[in-house]
Protein backbone atom coordinates (compact mmCIF):
# COMPACT_ATOMS: atom_id res chain seq x y z
CA UNK A 1 0.00 0.00 0.00
CA UNK A 2 1.60 3.36 -1.18
CA UNK A 3 -1.55 5.44 -0.10
CA UNK A 4 -3.62 5.81 2.80
CA UNK A 5 -7.21 3.73 3.06
CA UNK A 6 -10.18 5.53 3.47
CA UNK A 7 -12.81 3.48 5.40
CA UNK A 8 -16.12 4.93 5.53
CA UNK A 9 -17.79 3.25 8.90
CA UNK A 10 -21.89 3.28 7.88
CA UNK A 11 -22.32 5.06 5.33
CA UNK A 12 -25.48 6.11 4.43
CA UNK A 13 -26.09 8.28 1.38
CA UNK A 14 -25.49 6.82 -1.87
CA UNK A 15 -24.40 10.74 -2.86
CA UNK A 16 -22.17 10.86 -0.31
CA UNK A 17 -19.79 7.56 -1.03
CA UNK A 18 -19.78 8.88 -4.76
CA UNK A 19 -18.57 12.27 -3.58
CA UNK A 20 -15.45 10.13 -1.63
CA UNK A 21 -14.75 8.57 -4.82
CA UNK A 22 -14.42 11.82 -6.36
CA UNK A 23 -12.83 13.52 -4.13
CA UNK A 24 -10.18 10.59 -3.68
CA UNK A 25 -9.85 10.27 -7.15
CA UNK A 26 -9.13 14.13 -7.55
CA UNK A 27 -5.56 13.58 -4.96
CA UNK A 28 -4.71 9.93 -6.10
CA UNK A 29 -6.00 7.91 -3.26
CA UNK A 30 -7.73 4.79 -4.76
CA UNK A 31 -7.86 2.35 -2.06
CA UNK A 32 -11.31 2.56 -0.33
CA UNK A 33 -13.27 0.01 2.27
CA UNK A 34 -16.86 0.12 3.48
CA UNK A 35 -17.95 -1.03 6.94
CA UNK A 36 -21.63 -2.65 6.62
CA UNK A 37 -23.47 0.64 4.16
CA UNK A 38 -26.49 1.19 5.30
CA UNK A 39 -29.52 -0.16 3.22
CA UNK A 40 -26.77 -2.66 1.36
CA UNK A 41 -24.20 -2.04 -1.41
CA UNK A 42 -23.81 -1.19 -4.16
CA UNK A 43 -26.34 1.82 -4.03
CA UNK A 44 -27.91 3.46 -6.89
CA UNK A 45 -27.10 6.97 -7.42
CA UNK A 46 -23.21 6.47 -6.05
CA UNK A 47 -21.63 5.97 -9.29
CA UNK A 48 -23.53 9.31 -11.06
CA UNK A 49 -22.23 11.29 -8.02
CA UNK A 50 -18.47 9.92 -8.51
CA UNK A 51 -18.25 12.16 -11.69
CA UNK A 52 -16.40 9.24 -13.67
CA UNK A 53 -14.38 7.70 -10.19
CA UNK A 54 -16.22 4.71 -10.63
CA UNK A 55 -13.02 2.63 -10.39
CA UNK A 56 -12.58 3.53 -6.99
CA UNK A 57 -15.94 2.35 -6.37
CA UNK A 58 -16.37 -0.44 -7.88
CA UNK A 59 -13.06 -1.81 -6.38
CA UNK A 60 -14.10 -0.53 -2.89
CA UNK A 61 -14.03 -3.62 -0.44
CA UNK A 62 -16.99 -4.70 2.43
CA UNK A 63 -16.21 -5.47 5.93
CA UNK A 64 -18.80 -6.07 8.54
CA UNK A 65 -16.94 -4.48 11.32
CA UNK A 66 -14.47 -1.43 11.73
CA UNK A 67 -12.10 -3.99 13.10
CA UNK A 68 -12.26 -6.48 10.38
CA UNK A 69 -11.51 -3.48 8.04
CA UNK A 70 -8.34 -2.27 9.97
CA UNK A 71 -6.77 -5.79 10.68
CA UNK A 72 -4.17 -5.32 8.18
CA UNK A 73 -2.94 -2.12 8.92
CA UNK A 74 -0.14 -1.31 11.24
CA UNK A 75 -1.21 2.42 11.44
CA UNK A 76 -4.59 3.90 12.34
CA UNK A 77 -6.14 7.69 12.42
CA UNK A 78 -9.91 7.98 13.52
CA UNK A 79 -11.78 11.49 12.43
CA UNK A 80 -14.13 12.99 14.88
CA UNK A 81 -15.37 16.47 15.17
CA UNK A 82 -16.36 15.71 18.93
CA UNK A 83 -13.63 15.59 22.21
CA UNK A 84 -14.01 12.05 23.24
CA UNK A 85 -12.49 11.82 26.49
CA UNK A 86 -9.64 9.33 24.84
CA UNK A 87 -6.24 10.07 25.59
CA UNK A 88 -4.81 9.74 22.03
CA UNK A 89 -2.90 12.52 20.11
CA UNK A 90 -4.72 14.81 18.15
CA UNK A 91 -3.34 15.71 15.12
CA UNK A 92 -4.95 18.67 12.33
CA UNK A 93 -5.51 16.79 8.81
CA UNK A 94 -1.68 18.41 7.79
CA UNK A 95 0.04 16.58 10.64
CA UNK A 96 -1.93 13.83 10.51
CA UNK A 97 -1.15 13.22 6.57
CA UNK A 98 2.44 14.18 7.46
CA UNK A 99 2.89 10.97 10.34
CA UNK A 100 0.98 8.66 7.59
CA UNK A 101 3.66 9.89 4.56
CA UNK A 102 6.27 8.91 7.35
CA UNK A 103 4.66 5.22 8.36
CA UNK A 104 3.76 4.37 4.77
CA UNK A 105 7.46 5.29 3.44
CA UNK A 106 8.78 2.56 6.72
CA UNK A 107 6.42 0.05 4.54
CA UNK A 108 3.55 0.49 7.13
CA UNK A 109 -0.76 0.26 6.42
CA UNK A 110 -2.46 3.51 6.85
CA UNK A 111 -6.26 3.83 7.42
CA UNK A 112 -8.10 6.76 7.98
CA UNK A 113 -11.88 5.83 9.16
CA UNK A 114 -14.62 8.57 8.67
CA UNK A 115 -17.90 7.55 10.99
CA UNK A 116 -21.45 7.66 10.03
CA UNK A 117 -22.97 11.34 8.77
CA UNK A 118 -25.26 11.80 11.40
CA UNK A 119 -23.53 10.71 14.65
CA UNK A 120 -19.78 9.70 13.10
CA UNK A 121 -17.70 7.16 14.99
CA UNK A 122 -18.75 4.98 18.16
CA UNK A 123 -16.13 5.63 20.98
CA UNK A 124 -15.74 1.59 20.80
CA UNK A 125 -14.53 2.10 17.11
CA UNK A 126 -12.17 5.26 17.90
CA UNK A 127 -10.65 3.15 20.62
CA UNK A 128 -8.72 1.20 17.57
CA UNK A 129 -7.14 3.90 16.09
CA UNK A 130 -3.79 5.30 17.41
CA UNK A 131 -4.72 8.97 16.67
CA UNK A 132 -7.64 11.36 16.40
CA UNK A 133 -7.91 13.69 13.26
CA UNK A 134 -10.14 16.54 13.91
CA UNK A 135 -10.55 19.94 11.59
CA UNK A 136 -9.80 23.74 12.22
CA UNK A 137 -13.88 24.19 11.99
CA UNK A 138 -15.74 27.04 13.48
CA UNK A 139 -16.79 25.46 16.94
CA UNK A 140 -20.06 26.44 16.24
CA UNK A 141 -20.50 25.45 12.94
CA UNK A 142 -18.70 22.03 13.19
CA UNK A 143 -20.35 19.40 11.39
CA UNK A 144 -18.19 18.58 8.18
CA UNK A 145 -20.39 16.66 5.23
CA UNK A 146 -18.70 12.98 4.87
CA UNK A 147 -17.31 13.77 1.30
CA UNK A 148 -15.20 17.08 2.75
CA UNK A 149 -13.98 15.47 5.85
CA UNK A 150 -12.02 12.85 3.06
CA UNK A 151 -11.23 15.77 1.20
CA UNK A 152 -9.68 17.60 3.38
CA UNK A 153 -7.74 14.30 4.51
CA UNK A 154 -7.12 13.79 0.04
CA UNK A 155 -5.80 17.49 -0.25
CA UNK A 156 -3.28 17.10 2.62
CA UNK A 157 -2.28 14.01 1.62
CA UNK A 158 -1.24 15.19 -1.75
CA UNK A 159 0.02 18.29 -0.87
CA UNK A 160 2.64 16.26 1.19
CA UNK A 161 3.22 13.69 -1.46
CA UNK A 162 3.83 16.02 -4.15
CA UNK A 163 5.63 19.11 -2.29
CA UNK A 164 1.84 20.91 -3.20
CA UNK A 165 3.89 20.60 -6.66
CA UNK A 166 0.79 22.28 -9.00
CA UNK A 167 -0.50 20.67 -12.19
CA UNK A 168 0.76 24.14 -14.12
CA UNK A 169 3.00 26.94 -13.02
CA UNK A 170 2.29 30.19 -14.23
CA UNK A 171 3.73 34.10 -13.65
CA UNK A 172 6.03 35.25 -16.12
CA UNK A 173 7.71 32.89 -17.63
CA UNK A 174 9.90 34.99 -20.11
CA UNK A 175 13.05 36.00 -18.13
CA UNK A 176 12.93 39.73 -17.35
CA UNK A 177 13.97 41.68 -20.83
CA UNK A 178 17.90 42.93 -20.52
CA UNK A 179 18.63 46.58 -18.53
CA UNK A 180 19.74 47.95 -22.07
CA UNK A 181 16.18 47.12 -24.06
CA UNK A 182 14.55 48.52 -20.57
CA UNK A 183 16.41 51.61 -20.10
CA UNK A 184 15.81 52.23 -24.16
CA UNK A 185 12.21 52.10 -23.45
CA UNK A 186 12.23 55.01 -20.38
CA UNK A 187 14.04 57.09 -22.61
CA UNK A 188 11.50 56.54 -25.77
CA UNK A 189 8.81 57.39 -23.22
CA UNK A 190 10.34 60.38 -21.66
CA UNK A 191 11.39 61.66 -25.53
CA UNK A 192 7.68 61.03 -26.27
CA UNK A 193 6.42 62.99 -23.46
CA UNK A 194 8.45 65.36 -23.86
CA UNK A 195 7.08 66.16 -27.02
CA UNK A 196 3.57 66.39 -25.86
CA UNK A 197 4.34 68.73 -23.04
CA UNK A 198 3.49 66.33 -20.61
CA UNK A 199 6.06 67.66 -17.84
CA UNK A 200 5.34 70.89 -16.19
CA UNK A 201 8.50 73.43 -15.56
CA UNK A 202 11.38 71.74 -13.24
CA UNK A 203 9.31 68.72 -12.44
CA UNK A 204 10.57 66.35 -15.47
CA UNK A 205 13.17 64.86 -13.41
CA UNK A 206 11.24 63.50 -10.28
CA UNK A 207 8.32 62.70 -13.13
CA UNK A 208 10.28 60.63 -15.08
CA UNK A 209 11.99 58.74 -11.74
CA UNK A 210 8.37 58.05 -10.87
CA UNK A 211 7.21 56.73 -14.06
CA UNK A 212 10.60 54.58 -13.93
CA UNK A 213 9.39 53.30 -10.85
CA UNK A 214 6.31 52.18 -11.74
CA UNK A 215 7.58 50.17 -15.00
CA UNK A 216 10.17 48.53 -12.89
CA UNK A 217 7.73 46.82 -10.51
CA UNK A 218 6.27 44.94 -13.52
CA UNK A 219 9.35 43.12 -14.51
CA UNK A 220 8.95 43.57 -18.09
CA UNK A 221 9.57 40.91 -20.30
CA UNK A 222 11.50 41.58 -23.89
CA UNK A 223 8.27 41.02 -25.49
CA UNK A 224 6.29 43.24 -22.31
CA UNK A 225 8.36 45.76 -23.70
CA UNK A 226 7.98 45.67 -27.32
CA UNK A 227 3.88 45.31 -26.57
CA UNK A 228 3.94 48.58 -24.57
CA UNK A 229 6.47 50.44 -26.82
CA UNK A 230 3.93 49.59 -29.72
CA UNK A 231 1.12 50.99 -27.78
CA UNK A 232 2.75 54.03 -26.92
CA UNK A 233 3.93 54.79 -30.28
CA UNK A 234 0.25 53.85 -31.80
CA UNK A 235 -1.01 56.42 -29.42
CA UNK A 236 2.02 59.00 -30.38
CA UNK A 237 1.78 58.49 -33.99
CA UNK A 238 -2.30 58.94 -33.63
CA UNK A 239 -1.75 62.59 -32.62
CA UNK A 240 0.89 63.50 -35.18
CA UNK A 241 -1.69 62.06 -37.58
CA UNK A 242 -4.41 64.17 -36.36
CA UNK A 243 -2.19 67.35 -36.24
CA UNK A 244 -1.04 67.09 -39.88
CA UNK B 1 -14.07 43.33 5.19
CA UNK B 2 -12.00 40.56 7.84
CA UNK B 3 -12.64 37.59 5.53
CA UNK B 4 -12.01 36.90 2.04
CA UNK B 5 -15.26 37.19 -0.01
CA UNK B 6 -16.70 33.75 -2.10
CA UNK B 7 -18.23 34.55 -5.45
CA UNK B 8 -19.70 32.16 -7.45
CA UNK B 9 -20.02 32.73 -11.13
CA UNK B 10 -23.37 31.66 -12.59
CA UNK B 11 -23.51 28.44 -10.31
CA UNK B 12 -26.31 26.13 -11.53
CA UNK B 13 -27.18 23.48 -8.98
CA UNK B 14 -28.85 24.68 -5.92
CA UNK B 15 -26.52 21.74 -4.08
CA UNK B 16 -23.76 22.70 -4.70
CA UNK B 17 -24.23 26.50 -3.65
CA UNK B 18 -26.09 25.09 -0.58
CA UNK B 19 -23.09 23.10 0.31
CA UNK B 20 -20.72 25.94 -0.96
CA UNK B 21 -22.75 27.93 1.83
CA UNK B 22 -22.13 24.33 4.32
CA UNK B 23 -18.27 24.61 3.24
CA UNK B 24 -17.66 28.46 4.38
CA UNK B 25 -19.44 28.04 7.88
CA UNK B 26 -17.21 25.08 8.80
CA UNK B 27 -14.42 27.43 8.40
CA UNK B 28 -15.58 30.93 9.57
CA UNK B 29 -16.50 32.38 6.03
CA UNK B 30 -19.50 34.59 5.81
CA UNK B 31 -19.44 36.66 2.28
CA UNK B 32 -20.77 35.14 -0.33
CA UNK B 33 -21.55 36.75 -3.94
CA UNK B 34 -23.68 34.98 -6.67
CA UNK B 35 -22.99 36.25 -10.15
CA UNK B 36 -25.87 35.55 -12.45
CA UNK B 37 -26.69 31.80 -10.74
CA UNK B 38 -28.78 29.85 -13.43
CA UNK B 39 -32.64 29.30 -13.35
CA UNK B 40 -32.17 32.28 -10.67
CA UNK B 41 -32.13 32.72 -7.09
CA UNK B 42 -33.28 31.53 -4.88
CA UNK B 43 -33.10 27.85 -5.93
CA UNK B 44 -35.28 25.57 -4.23
CA UNK B 45 -32.76 23.05 -2.71
CA UNK B 46 -29.85 25.47 -1.25
CA UNK B 47 -31.44 25.62 2.26
CA UNK B 48 -31.22 22.03 2.85
CA UNK B 49 -28.38 21.57 1.49
CA UNK B 50 -26.34 23.96 3.40
CA UNK B 51 -27.39 22.06 6.58
CA UNK B 52 -27.84 25.44 8.91
CA UNK B 53 -25.91 27.50 6.98
CA UNK B 54 -29.04 29.74 6.15
CA UNK B 55 -27.47 32.61 7.21
CA UNK B 56 -24.90 32.86 4.38
CA UNK B 57 -27.53 31.98 1.75
CA UNK B 58 -29.67 35.06 3.31
CA UNK B 59 -26.92 37.44 2.97
CA UNK B 60 -25.74 36.34 -0.23
CA UNK B 61 -25.70 39.10 -2.91
CA UNK B 62 -26.19 39.19 -6.42
CA UNK B 63 -24.73 40.61 -9.29
CA UNK B 64 -25.12 40.63 -13.33
CA UNK B 65 -21.34 40.00 -13.50
CA UNK B 66 -18.08 39.23 -12.39
CA UNK B 67 -16.83 42.82 -13.07
CA UNK B 68 -19.91 43.97 -10.68
CA UNK B 69 -19.32 41.57 -8.41
CA UNK B 70 -15.67 42.50 -7.72
CA UNK B 71 -15.68 46.08 -8.17
CA UNK B 72 -15.08 47.06 -4.44
CA UNK B 73 -12.32 44.49 -3.86
CA UNK B 74 -8.41 45.53 -4.22
CA UNK B 75 -7.48 42.23 -4.76
CA UNK B 76 -8.91 38.95 -6.76
CA UNK B 77 -8.23 35.84 -7.47
CA UNK B 78 -9.45 33.03 -9.88
CA UNK B 79 -9.49 29.28 -9.31
CA UNK B 80 -8.69 27.22 -12.55
CA UNK B 81 -8.34 23.58 -13.02
CA UNK B 82 -6.49 24.34 -16.23
CA UNK B 83 -3.54 26.56 -17.87
CA UNK B 84 -5.24 29.91 -19.35
CA UNK B 85 -2.15 31.33 -20.82
CA UNK B 86 -2.03 34.33 -18.87
CA UNK B 87 0.68 35.71 -17.17
CA UNK B 88 -0.17 35.93 -13.58
CA UNK B 89 1.27 34.18 -10.94
CA UNK B 90 -0.46 30.61 -9.85
CA UNK B 91 -0.81 30.01 -6.35
CA UNK B 92 -1.85 26.67 -4.68
CA UNK B 93 -4.62 27.40 -1.99
CA UNK B 94 -2.26 27.54 1.17
CA UNK B 95 -0.12 30.33 -0.66
CA UNK B 96 -3.43 32.11 -1.92
CA UNK B 97 -4.98 32.24 0.80
CA UNK B 98 -1.23 33.41 2.91
CA UNK B 99 -0.95 36.48 0.53
CA UNK B 100 -5.09 36.98 1.16
CA UNK B 101 -4.02 36.85 5.08
CA UNK B 102 -1.69 39.81 4.40
CA UNK B 103 -3.74 41.65 2.02
CA UNK B 104 -6.76 41.74 4.70
CA UNK B 105 -4.47 42.81 7.52
CA UNK B 106 -3.34 45.81 5.56
CA UNK B 107 -7.05 46.37 5.04
CA UNK B 108 -7.96 45.38 1.48
CA UNK B 109 -10.80 43.74 0.36
CA UNK B 110 -10.13 40.05 -1.14
CA UNK B 111 -12.46 37.81 -3.35
CA UNK B 112 -11.96 34.52 -4.58
CA UNK B 113 -13.73 33.36 -7.71
CA UNK B 114 -15.10 30.32 -8.72
CA UNK B 115 -16.51 29.28 -12.14
CA UNK B 116 -19.02 27.55 -13.72
CA UNK B 117 -19.70 23.87 -12.66
CA UNK B 118 -19.32 22.63 -15.86
CA UNK B 119 -16.98 25.32 -17.57
CA UNK B 120 -15.58 27.15 -15.27
CA UNK B 121 -14.61 30.85 -15.40
CA UNK B 122 -14.08 32.60 -19.17
CA UNK B 123 -10.91 33.95 -19.83
CA UNK B 124 -12.15 36.92 -19.77
CA UNK B 125 -13.41 37.03 -16.08
CA UNK B 126 -9.96 35.29 -14.92
CA UNK B 127 -8.24 38.59 -16.80
CA UNK B 128 -10.02 39.99 -14.05
CA UNK B 129 -7.91 38.56 -11.57
CA UNK B 130 -4.68 39.40 -9.95
CA UNK B 131 -3.74 35.71 -9.35
CA UNK B 132 -4.51 32.38 -10.22
CA UNK B 133 -5.80 29.70 -7.70
CA UNK B 134 -5.28 25.90 -8.58
CA UNK B 135 -5.34 23.05 -6.61
CA UNK B 136 -2.23 19.65 -6.45
CA UNK B 137 -4.53 17.59 -7.90
CA UNK B 138 -4.21 13.97 -10.12
CA UNK B 139 -4.04 15.90 -13.61
CA UNK B 140 -5.67 12.83 -14.67
CA UNK B 141 -8.79 13.88 -12.66
CA UNK B 142 -8.92 17.11 -12.00
CA UNK B 143 -12.05 18.30 -11.90
CA UNK B 144 -12.93 19.35 -8.53
CA UNK B 145 -16.91 19.94 -7.64
CA UNK B 146 -17.74 23.47 -7.19
CA UNK B 147 -18.20 22.91 -3.10
CA UNK B 148 -15.47 21.20 -2.81
CA UNK B 149 -12.51 24.08 -4.52
CA UNK B 150 -14.55 26.65 -2.09
CA UNK B 151 -13.94 23.84 0.96
CA UNK B 152 -10.28 24.21 0.62
CA UNK B 153 -9.77 27.83 0.10
CA UNK B 154 -12.05 27.99 3.18
CA UNK B 155 -9.62 25.38 5.34
CA UNK B 156 -6.78 27.01 4.21
CA UNK B 157 -8.11 30.56 5.16
CA UNK B 158 -8.81 29.18 8.54
CA UNK B 159 -5.54 27.37 9.37
CA UNK B 160 -3.69 30.21 8.14
CA UNK B 161 -6.41 32.85 10.25
CA UNK B 162 -5.45 30.61 13.25
CA UNK B 163 -2.58 29.00 13.08
CA UNK B 164 -4.08 25.97 12.67
CA UNK B 165 -5.27 25.39 15.96
CA UNK B 166 -7.94 22.77 16.68
CA UNK B 167 -11.10 23.17 18.84
CA UNK B 168 -9.92 20.27 20.90
CA UNK B 169 -6.44 19.52 21.67
CA UNK B 170 -5.45 15.58 22.97
CA UNK B 171 -2.73 12.90 23.78
CA UNK B 172 -1.65 12.55 27.40
CA UNK B 173 -3.31 15.07 29.41
CA UNK B 174 -1.97 14.67 32.56
CA UNK B 175 2.12 14.50 33.56
CA UNK B 176 4.33 11.29 33.61
CA UNK B 177 4.09 9.41 36.38
CA UNK B 178 7.48 11.01 38.97
CA UNK B 179 10.10 8.30 38.20
CA UNK B 180 10.14 6.72 41.61
CA UNK B 181 6.59 5.55 41.27
CA UNK B 182 7.68 4.12 38.01
CA UNK B 183 10.75 2.06 39.35
CA UNK B 184 8.42 1.03 42.22
CA UNK B 185 6.47 -0.17 39.31
CA UNK B 186 8.71 -1.95 37.58
CA UNK B 187 10.33 -3.79 40.77
CA UNK B 188 7.01 -5.17 41.11
CA UNK B 189 6.35 -6.55 38.01
CA UNK B 190 9.87 -8.00 38.22
CA UNK B 191 9.00 -9.18 41.52
CA UNK B 192 5.50 -10.66 40.11
CA UNK B 193 7.22 -12.22 37.49
CA UNK B 194 10.02 -13.86 39.47
CA UNK B 195 7.12 -15.25 41.66
CA UNK B 196 5.88 -17.54 38.41
CA UNK B 197 9.63 -18.55 36.74
CA UNK B 198 8.89 -16.21 34.18
CA UNK B 199 12.34 -15.73 33.99
CA UNK B 200 14.58 -18.58 31.98
CA UNK B 201 18.22 -18.88 34.03
CA UNK B 202 20.57 -15.80 33.71
CA UNK B 203 18.13 -13.99 31.58
CA UNK B 204 16.41 -12.06 33.99
CA UNK B 205 18.86 -8.65 33.43
CA UNK B 206 17.99 -8.45 30.36
CA UNK B 207 14.43 -9.56 29.86
CA UNK B 208 13.71 -6.65 32.60
CA UNK B 209 15.34 -3.91 30.74
CA UNK B 210 13.64 -5.47 27.80
CA UNK B 211 10.09 -4.82 29.74
CA UNK B 212 11.44 -1.57 30.86
CA UNK B 213 11.97 -0.05 27.63
CA UNK B 214 8.39 -1.24 26.65
CA UNK B 215 7.11 0.13 29.27
CA UNK B 216 8.89 3.54 29.08
CA UNK B 217 7.61 3.84 25.76
CA UNK B 218 4.29 4.26 27.23
CA UNK B 219 5.09 7.72 29.13
CA UNK B 220 2.66 6.55 31.80
CA UNK B 221 0.84 9.21 34.06
CA UNK B 222 0.25 8.45 37.99
CA UNK B 223 -2.94 6.87 37.10
CA UNK B 224 -1.61 4.44 34.57
CA UNK B 225 0.19 3.36 36.51
CA UNK B 226 -2.15 2.94 39.43
CA UNK B 227 -4.39 0.76 36.64
CA UNK B 228 -1.32 -1.11 35.04
CA UNK B 229 -0.16 -1.60 38.51
CA UNK B 230 -4.38 -2.98 39.41
CA UNK B 231 -4.30 -5.11 36.75
CA UNK B 232 -1.52 -7.05 37.52
CA UNK B 233 -2.18 -7.42 41.20
CA UNK B 234 -5.25 -8.79 39.80
CA UNK B 235 -3.40 -11.64 37.82
CA UNK B 236 -1.22 -12.44 40.12
CA UNK B 237 -3.75 -12.64 42.75
CA UNK B 238 -5.67 -14.75 40.85
CA UNK B 239 -3.08 -16.96 40.21
CA UNK B 240 -2.61 -17.30 44.15
CA UNK B 241 -6.47 -18.36 44.88
CA UNK B 242 -6.24 -20.74 42.06
CA UNK B 243 -2.47 -22.51 43.49
CA UNK B 244 -4.41 -22.75 46.92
Amino acid sequence: MHHPVIILVEPQLAENIGMVARAMANFCLSELRLVAPRNGWPKKGAHSAASGATHILENAKLFATAREAIADLHYVLATTARERGQMKRVFGPDAAMGEAQARIAAGQGVGVLFGRERTGLENDEISLADAIVTFPVDPKFSSLNLAQAVLLMSYEWQRRATGGALPFAGGQQAPPAPREMLVSFFDYIETELEAVNFYPEDKKPIMARNMRDILHRLELSEQDVRTLRGAIRALAEGRRLRNR
